[in-house]
């Protein structure tokens, strides 16, 4: 399907938080559990649209996540699970990594 | 290097081009050829700050650049031989895209 891995977001303006990566040499399997876990909780927050990730073989790394409204962001940051897996993140399992809250204000798709 | 992959861009607010595209199954040497001459060919235009790209082994893509202004992005744009490279991307790389321009309000990084 030509869509899947694309978030279905409706019309701008809305929000992305792009996530920029890089993972350390740690494979351990607690990150990939958390991460998926992440995806799952993200889902169920209010004002949450849909997410788009990719990471590379060399471990950097993309997710934007996209979102209604600042609030919403806002919300989500403050829960406590995903507060918790950030303070992993940075201490176990990024080597570096850049966080950027945008609002959309256009987009279209193709082909 | 940590910051290898990373853009650094300077304090809010800027533009981000947000660009996901599903490659299709031609693994043609003109796509890589062509990717690349557009990432040094966007380096060298005004109001350009930077790019973030990964593709992952399924051929999902994420490719991030940052711009000054909406007025650079509409000129990289209309440049000729990016217009060209995307029509190219269109009718014969991509099986699927969407593209979302976004207004950087917040940014910080770590750790």
């Amino acid at each position: 399907m030509a869509s899947e891995g694309f978030a279905h977001t409706p019309r701008p303006p809305y929000y992305a938080v792009i996530f920029t990566s890089q993972r350390n040499a740690d494979d351990g399997s607690a990150y990939g559990t958390t991460a998926d876990r992440m995806v799952e909780l993200a889902a169920q927050q209010p004002g949450y649209l849909g997410v788009e990730s990719v990471r590379g073989a060399d471990g950097l790394g993309i997710t934007v996540s996209y979102w209604e409204s600042e609030a919403a962001i806002l919300a989500w940051r403050r829960h406590a699970e995903h507060t918790l897996a950030r303070e992993r993140g940075r201490t176990e399992w990024y080597e570096h990594y850049e966080l950027r809250v945008a609002r959309v204000e256009r987009a279209y798709g193709g082909p």
